[in-house]
């Protein structure tokens, strides 16, 4: 099959091996496959990964135990737990010290034409949520993983910092959750694409920074919109941080402490509200598609990636 | 009267003016100082202060409108607000955008024979509560705040991270809500004194360095520590930042999301839980103290502050 790898570099093989699925395993034929800012750290060694790449995808079951499986479009979550511990218990398979993350972690990714995961962790996609869609429900669970992790309360002041495709679909998802927000970043071209869904939004060299937000999201993935988000928190308020940042210089930790801020580090959520608010169509998720490329122009499509004017890049499998 | 003052070097003035209490200010004469370890930052630049340093003491009022003050033991609360914006509504003086802070931020401390403070801040010394004892109602109130800020269920792992006085306060004050903690440290010598008060202590090289605590007290004040303490935390715990920390080298936050840590930063607490605690009598913070200077020989009081073997170190007026 066709498979995107990396290992030391990033490459297209027309000829890996289709996977066998192991039990409890189901076999899926993908046909969408998003790109993630994920991996394209990881071709610059992030994790050590090495192997296929890709977390976001939209497939049809070709093998399943579970014969209702079989034929269905599917989405999957991405951590596979051990089902043994106190965090696979507790539905925190993403905890799992014993996990496999697909395509990132100890598990070949779907970027390629089939891909193997545990039935248990797929969710069929609603018959009103296209694939182009649907491969979103990653990152949207991510950015709906806030609201698992705290409440923040309506009247609170919001900001989310960073419009690339995390920040925007934060911002989508926050904003469609009621919550008094407001999108800063540096590309008018980005945060028009949240305003047209009724977003507040502002460029950041047209904000005040000042210690006056409640909640602060952090999704620059720069140590430096760390700073400017700790420079925008007020005191005893919370900063979210989903952006895994290396501070590659001096950095002062004090404003935590002296303000008492509250850091809360988020980083993957479930599926099934993503899938949900999704079908409800409160957001759209399509015009954050910058490109689709086929499988066959992967390597084009990543380079595409990480041009700063693109959002969302899509695969598609015929 | 005499004043240990920190302007560009640390020194014992004889002759400094004693201060005129302001309208709603009382006047005290102090008769004990604890050193903090915000004083030897201080003079190494840390705020940019220079005056009169100290912030804890112990005193007789002298001076007061409130005439019932007047001949009262007191210890005084530290920040000072505006009294009109929304933090000192809460109670939450120390987070005033207008404060000023005693011996740290735009206002002259305590470390001299007289001091002026609002006559709200004074709070009166119980009787069965000594001077020397009474002198750490402060960094026992920081402390306590890690109480005031988060709830810590009895059941859940506590680890606190540092056997400095900052340290060893916190494990005494933690202990004593019926938390189930440890201590950890470098020095077998400091933790025993938390050790014959009940409080388990373990050496730093003899913990295993694991993901198995619900919530870190990071009371080091290094890089280094707060790394260990991150790397304790449990996916999904708290790490509660007690110490101002600058990192001076590379530094990765990933590990914050990847775990989805929740950071507290805790400064000041409510000096009322604290002089409770001390009334209790369910600590004894006297074996902490080192050393009782008289503040003829407060640049010696210093010099032994910065010594490892140290704990607390008191200056006395007569």
């Amino acid at each position: 099959m066709k498979a995107v790898i990396f290992d030391e570099i990033l490459k297209l093989d027309n000829n890996y091996p289709i996977p066998v699925p192991k039990t409890g395993e189901a076999l899926i034929k993908v046909n969408t496959i998003g790109i993630c800012n994920t991996d394209y750290e990881i071709t610059k060694g992030y994790m050590g990964y090495k192997g296929i790449l890709g977390h976001e995808f939209t497939g049809i079951v070709e093998k399943a135990q579970n014969k209702s499986l079989i034929g269905k479009r599917v989405v999957g979550e991405i951590n596979c737990g051990c089902g043994n511990c106190e965090w696979c218990a507790q539905g925190l398979e993403r905890h799992c010290p014993n996990r496999s993350t697909l395509g990132i972690w100890q598990r070949e990714g779907c970027f390629a034409e089939y891909v193997c995961l545990p039935e248990k962790n797929l969710l069929e996609i609603p018959e009103n949520v296209s694939n182009e869609e649907a491969v979103f429900v990653e990152p949207l669970a991510a950015a709906l993983e806030i609201l698992e992790q705290i409440h923040i309360p309506p009247y609170k002041k919001v900001i989310v910092l960073g419009d690339g495709k995390l920040g925007l679909i934060i911002a989508l998802a926050l904003n469609a959750a009621g919550l008094n927000l407001t999108l800063v970043g540096k590309h008018e071209e980005k945060l028009t694409l949240a305003k047209a869904q009724g977003v507040k939004t502002k460029l950041l060299n047209e904000l005040k920074i000042e210690k006056t937000y409640d909640y602060v999201v952090e999704a620059t993935g720069s140590i430096t919109g760390f700073e400017t988000s700790l420079a925008l928190t007020k005191p005893r308020g919370t900063l979210i941080l989903k952006s895994t940042i290396a501070a590659s210089k001096e950095f002062n930790l004090a404003p935590i402490v002296i303000d008492e801020i509250t850091v809360v580090g988020s980083r993957c959520g479930q599926f099934a509200p993503a899938l949900r608010l999704l079908e409800s169509k409160r957001i759209d998720v399509k015009p954050l598609i910058s490109d689709i490329y086929p499988i066959e122009k992967s390597i084009e499509a990543f380079e595409r990636n990480k041009e700063k004017s693109s959002v969302k890049v899509l695969v598609k499998i015929d």
